[in-house]
């Protein structure tokens, strides 16, 4: 996480500034100085900096102040100029690696994948190589690439302490990483990169709180709450697919018994459905074309993870209370299976006015996911030199 | 909520300032400017307003500035001038009110408590009204009252939208209060404001984290995570006593199926050893007397209580991961007879690296809830003039 060129200013006030235009731009000054509750003194002195820096920018420096600008202050309206940085991004998967390249408000210019040839962290971190230098261009320099996996991940450390879905331990991503591509690396969770990604440029951003919710092989979360993505003390956060919601006799693939993911990954449900028919063939596709048929076994397997994700959902809420959910994840594609048990759950099992949780659905793409990773990188540069 | 007198600053930085004097103090300015990010500038500005206001003092005024001052400032440690400002607070149990009156840092200068006649709102705000009318003296003006109660609490409203313990449901206390006492009136659920006071001025305070889980008649939460006691977009957070843990068949006080507390709760205990043992009078004292002199359906409840806690814990560390679990509550006088299985249930469902948390014991007397109350007034002071 070292090395990263960050913007001028190290005052709360100038960071303050910075990140509120970055997430809400173009915006004007006085607008910026109400949202901070800066003077507006405090904001012009940060925006001189970050404009000579090439930070911000004027929406339109070329025209001249509006005759309304009130004390001679430039009433145009400031944006981050979003060629000032790019950012490499890239979600880690079992099969393939995905890459995007981003300017500094996390436009995508540029995106990639490659497969895997196996999931050893060599046979990853060479596919990571291979990916980062397709999208590195002659032009603008890289700021740095963000990584992101799946699992328990020492961002400070920049190590994967452990990814049951790639079957990685205490691999240092960020040193081997950084000494083979010569540029600052991000280490990220997956989920919780996604949602950095939401909180300063989406769904998220301008809630007072907010969880991602991901469902899918695993099922991970992302919190926003007082002004920041949840990292864990000790690194773990958000694994909402390791509650212990669910039978003892179940054993994950964490080890652990009970945990939300013995019932409601795609895994469990897949195996449920070989169970309960005698076909121990049947894949994903098939076991949502089952259900889709109205099979009762597959329909079943849903209905229980449904259940399962449901209480989750209402022990998250019941505990931080977050204005809104977001589920997202690749099972969206079949969130109809799902629903109606998710709904009821939640309902049984949410105390009081957190019943209120707005909740809403959102789809993702991989690239998306990557781009998450560049989002960690224009965190740490939005973050001012310490 | 309205109606308290502010510190006389309202920018972050002011703010910021305040507050780390608030619990660290006394503290050089140098370590202030070191600690919140600041200038030395913006420090002293901020400091200037705020002696002069009479919410600061140098620790010693009337010694001259030491020798070392760097560039002429005086290197006198800052402090809260803790006369500045009085603050009452109250905790309602169903049996008593309890009440404390506190200076500006929160240390007690008056303490008393009166039996309810009854537990309806207005046989209780009675008693409140009572409290803070002997705790109120002619000298200092109180700054508000602070009132704590368990349950769904909205404290942005000052409605305790649902209390099973107390049994209340939409009660304005804030508004009822307000009027009756001509004071400003700060609502707040008691498990959160008994964590805003070790998070200012107690355990809490210099963590990167930490949550406060209560054992006892309920089982609450307080979660301070980026900076601030998470408040719940709807009003709720922190029911941990409210996560789907247990078995279905079993109904909660609140209505819900399955909750932590229709196993952990004290009165869960209770009728649990009294159903085993044929015995409908036995009260928690009689229990925790069977359950210590080896009596196996009490030590099997404490156990099964223990159990339902440490997974409840492991969830709340696995979403949140904290830095420190401090357990609290009426039932840590009794915590040898849960140890065993909290610690067990909590390392078998711990995530990763989340199994990192500390996890320490602590004792609250009803006067130190009650300072709760107080200190949830003292943030109100603290928040500076929006």
């Amino acid at each position: 996480m070292t090395g990263i060129t960050q913007i001028p200013v190290s005052s709360p006030a100038g960071i303050a500034v910075f990140g509120h235009i970055l997430s809400h731009g173009p915006v004007p000054r006085i607008d910026v100085a109400r949202a901070t509750g800066l003077s507006q003194a405090a904001v012009t002195k940060a925006v001189t900096v970050l404009i000579e820096d090439g930070f911000l920018e004027d929406e339109d420096a070329a025209a001249p102040p509006r005759a309304e600008a009130p004390l001679g202050r430039p009433a145009n309206p400031l944006r981050v100029r979003a060629g000032r940085a790019q950012a490499i991004g890239v979600k880690v998967t079992a099969d393939r690696v995905y890459a995007v390249r981003t300017d500094l408000i996390a436009t995508p210019l540029a995106v990639t994948s490659r497969a895997n040839p196996g999931t050893t962290p060599e046979a990853v971190l060479e596919q990571i190589a291979a990916v980062v230098a397709e999208l590195s261009t002659a032009g603008t320099p890289i700021s740095g690439v963000g990584i992101t996996v799946s699992g328990d991940v020492d961002a400070q450390a920049g190590v994967v302490r452990d990814s049951p879905l790639m079957g990685w331990r205490d691999v240092p991503v960020a040193a081997l990483l950084g000494e083979r591509l010569g540029l600052p690396i991000v280490l990220e969770n997956d989920v919780r990169a996604l949602t950095i990604a939401e909180q300063m440029f989406g769904r998220g951003a301008g809630t007072h709180s907010f969880a991602m919710v991901t469902i899918g092989a695993g099922i991970g979360c992302g919190i926003f709450v007082n002004g920041a993505v949840v990292e864990g003390a000790h690194g773990v956060s958000g694994e909402i697919g390791h509650l212990p919601l669910a039978p003892g006799n179940l054993v994950c693939s964490c080890g652990r018994r009970g945990c939300v993911e013995t019932i409601a990954s795609s895994a469990a449900i897949v195996t449920a459905v070989r169970r309960a028919l005698g076909n121990h063939t049947l894949d994903m596709p098939a076991v949502v074309e089952l259900a889709r048929a109205g099979d009762v076994a597959a329909r079943t397997a849903f209905a229980d993870a449904g259940e399962t994700i449901g209480s989750a959902l209402a022990a998250l809420v019941n505990l931080i209370g977050p204005q809104r959910v977001i589920i997202a994840g690749e099972a969206v594609g079949e969130y109809d299976l799902y629903a109606e048990r998710i709904r009821k759950a939640f309902a049984e099992h949410a105390f009081g006015s957190a019943l209120n949780c707005e909740i809403i659905v959102a789809s993702h793409t991989f690239e998306e996911w990557a781009r998450g990773g560049a989002v960690a990188v224009i965190r740490e540069i939005a973050r001012g030199r310490g």
